[in-house]
């Protein structure tokens, strides 16, 4: 009798979940469902205007999503629920949000219905970069010993700026609140009545390590005079490691779910990294990257480097027994979602729809047609900022070599280069700081959707590219963690290297860099290169500029 | 009983043609025609496919829209062409073609239907740049006396890169050609039978002067063996100064035309230069921006002045008694043409529809709305290469700025605002060298249909702008010079300041800048410069390594 565990992936835009067999990975349902308020980057849902770089979520929409997902892939799977052994899920992080003391979101009570600072904040919520910097800057003064774990940068995205926007935007929110929690455990707790954080999220994301725990009370009250007691106040509650049981469905969410009460619930983790297993490797070398809305690269080492405006680096963070490094992009496929959006004439459309193709189909058709630098556009990844190498969310997007002949496929083109340009800046900051990339392995949407996508970034850096099995690799992890919170003894597994053997793995072929247009992409990265630094290492701060003359104008209209 | 004039403007997608009364400018009938085959960059009517940079033209296309725009036109006035004094036309320069013995354009014969060289190169054909390029190269090592009334430079768009292409690459159509002709040349010459040529046309695109004539023979020579001779074969011909009578109306031709056989013909003029008489103000001290398609600048000297890569000067020029200084933004109008086109979405489209409004008018409508600086975006208004300051075709567009809240009215702004930066960049040119600037006037469709976009142009420069009367001040300002062709004794004038006194004008009142908005303005204005002066004068060669890789890409795709 097949034993299966539950996978659940809460992107960006949406929710995914998978019910995966035991033993063989082999996925016998899944189902995936939009949240219903998406990102809010304008409005609230009663109207009230958001600031310039904000995205808020709505709780609500993430436990819509959690059952509707489950039992929709349970029905699917036709399994018995009293085969499944356990859950796990996996979340965006730096996703935070404030709870009261009963864990009722803030933004739930009427009194801070209208107050944005009471919503999730979204991992791509960047209206703290301000915040980041001043922290930075700190923090470089005091000489915390932190950063040296982060690539001696702090993120605009990151839970600590983010509590400071709120502590000195919003004091009234910061105030009624009694914790902030990331929402991965929240659900948690939602699922199983247990506040048990996760390890992993707070040590990339909440500048905490299991050495020396979370910054100290001096450096936060030197940000703040609220912020001094965050760690033992607002960031309260025991931190479990990597695939701990965090406890047991409760009884009416498991029926919500279509799953047994008592069926066991891993600790939280963070979305990309629990593709890691999902893919099958789990060796030190390896640099997995997960392409979707974002793109992030989780990079396993045999020891800790400090590897400059990189990421962060934390010990057992991915697999227990190696290093785990963070890096990423902050936007990739959202590119391409902007793209379509707001700058693909009708002509293309109406060419779709006369044959039936979706929009990206068509201009990945058309792009893949053209040959490297037949376009002769040149662009920066920076839609979203810059969250690896130079850690700046004020950096923003350019195109450059426009002529009245250029057309949409070659933008769409360009803007995958890009990404792909960034990917490879990213690939040789671990290289030049001693952490040796000896596979490539890609998953997420992107890498299973578009394989022109894929051809560029194997053509962009010279190396062959591995691509996940499952189109759901990250949920696929999470199940995996599902099962290793069950045990073996449970029909699960002891660890995640165990199942990740027996569940995880790649497609047969790898994706093979074409030498001819490698060779161009190595004079077009060069020139990326020079842009690269000349707009984000202080060659010219006209980018930072124009985003704080926008804030100016945008404030001055809201008032 | 009232006499009237005939005025024809030529430009880049279409040709107006207006009836005006002699005495008071009042427009007694206009007409427009598109031409048939429009501009031609990637395919001629049969199929061939064109390089990169390439622009070309159907003369036959030429012929029918001056037959049937005076035509209608005198239909829509009523008037007698009895009463018709005179004729005058203006067509864009740099425009030139290929004839045989009798005056028939090459590509009509049978054996050059198939050859690109053989039809009318547009003036914003810029496949000639690596010729330009070579030419200044030589005529700097030569001390050329010429460089100095062309700001130093030489454009890909002027006459002597053209030939220089055709003898190169199609020696054939060169050898095949008995001479090259100006495209209004060429038309006066179909009109009256006399070849007439414009001495504006050949002094400010043909580096010809008064004093010196054509570049020696040992300097073309030394560019090309074919072209040691092409002053005095290619391009022979007596030129004659603005305002001359080029000949009288054959009776074929006139009676396509709708007038009567011997009705006088102005010698041709450039389409941008007509604008400052039908405008009115021919004093030195004004400049002038025709803004279309591309814009020019026309400025009145007492003096001639060296003018750094801004322009080419010619005593009597544009009106007699004063150095006319023209200037020019290669890529106006045209960004906007290429936006619509290539990267709005249907969104908007749709939205335009169902409010009965066109694409220009929603789209100024939301820009309207933005303030300055709230878009966060920068552009530099390249899309067609920058003609003035930096005077290189090679150059390419670039938007900086963009993020994942970005719409499509910012970008349509931030394409207004690059334009006016490039503008001011050209005025401060002048001023710099010692040409103050007293007045600025505009004229030119986007002048009178656009008032966002001149409003930007106040605020930019934080100067008064005037706005021509007519909306066909081209046109207005070609009929002119018909009516001085004439002569008084004919009912015309006897001079165009004449002329301008009595049928030229501008709107009563100018558009006045806004404190605020020109504050904002001078910040982004001093990062347009930064990116400017980065891009354009060899700090960062990005746009010409990518223009170069282009031309590689797409040559290895023809062949």
């Amino acid at each position: 009798m097949a034993k299966y565990a539950v996978g659940v992936d809460f992107g960006t835009l949406s929710a995914r979940a998978v019910v995966v067999e035991i033993g063989t990975g082999r996925e016998a349902g899944s189902a995936a469902i939009d949240y219903p308020h998406g990102v809010m980057e304008r409005f609230l849902p009663d109207g009230t205007k958001l600031g310039v770089g904000w995205a808020l979520q709505v709780p609500e929409d993430y436990r819509e999503c959690l059952a509707g997902t489950v039992r929709l892939a349970m029905e699917q799977a036709g399994a018995d629920p009293a085969d499944v052994v356990g859950l796990g899920i996996d979340v965006t992080s730096n996703t935070m949000l404030p709870l009261d003391r009963d864990g009722c979101p803030l933004c739930e009570k009427e009194e801070f219905v209208s107050n944005p600072y009471a919503y999730i904040m979204l991992w791509k919520h960047h209206a703290a970069q301000a915040y980041a910097e001043k922290m930075l800057r700190l923090a470089r003064e005091r000489g915390e010993r932190f950063l040296g774990r982060y690539g001696n940068g702090i993120s605009a995205e990151w839970m600590m700026p983010k509590l400071w926007q709120i502590a000195e935007e919003a004091p009234e929110v910061y105030a009624a609140a009694d914790r902030f929690l990331e929402v991965g455990d929240w659900l948690v707790l939602q699922m199983t009545g247990s506040l048990a954080k996760s390890e992993s999220m707070a040590g990339y994301k909440a500048l905490w390590s299991r050495e020396d725990g979370y910054p100290s009370e001096a450096f936060l009250g030197a940000l703040h005079p609220s912020l001094r007691t965050a760690a033992s106040d607002r960031l309260r509650g025991e931190l479990f490691p990597l695939g701990s049981c965090a406890g047991y469905l409760l009884p009416e969410m498991a029926g919500k779910m279509g799953l047994l009460p008592g069926t066991a619930v891993a600790v939280a983790n963070i979305d990309a990294h629990v593709s890691l297993p999902g893919i099958g490797l789990t060796e030190p070398g390896v640099l997995l990257m997960i392409i979707g809305t974002s793109t992030c690269h989780i990079m396993l080492g045999e020891t800790e480097q400090p590897v400059f405006g990189i990421c962060g680096v934390v010990r057992d963070g991915v697999v227990p027994g190696t290093y785990g490094y963070e890096a990423g992009q902050s936007c990739c496929g959202d590119h391409f979602k902007w793209l379509m959006e707001n700058a693909v004439p009708s002509e293309v459309e109406k060419e779709a729809e006369a044959r039936g193709m979706n929009l990206h189909a068509l201009l990945t058709e058309k792009a893949a047609r053209l040959k490297p630098g037949e376009s002769g556009l040149l662009a920066l990844d920076w839609w979203n900022g810059n969250r690896s190498v130079l850690m700046d969310m004020d950096l923003s997007g350019l195109i450059l070599g426009m002529t009245l002949q250029t057309r949409p496929e070659e933008i769409y083109r360009a803007l995958i280069e890009a990404t792909a340009f960034g990917m490879r800046r990213i690939l040789e900051g671990f290289e030049e700081n001693g952490l040796p990339v000896r596979h490539i392995l890609a998953c997420g949407g992107i890498s299973k959707k578009n394989p022109l996508f894929m051809q560029i970034y194997a053509d962009v850096s010279g190396r062959e590219i591995r691509i996940g099995r499952s189109a759901q690799t990250p949920a696929l992890g999470s199940a995996m963690f599902g099962a290793v919170a069950a045990g073996k003894k449970n029909g699960g597994y002891d660890s995640i290297r165990e199942a990740a053997a027996e569940m995880g793995g790649t497609d047969p072929d790898p994706v093979v860099p074409d030498p001819e247009a490698h060779a161009v992409y190595e004079e077009l990265y060069q020139e990326y290169l020079k842009l690269h630094d000349w707009f984000g290492r202080g060659g010219n701060d006209v980018m930072k500029h124009l985003k704080a003359l926008r804030r100016q104008m945008v404030d001055r209209k809201l008032r």
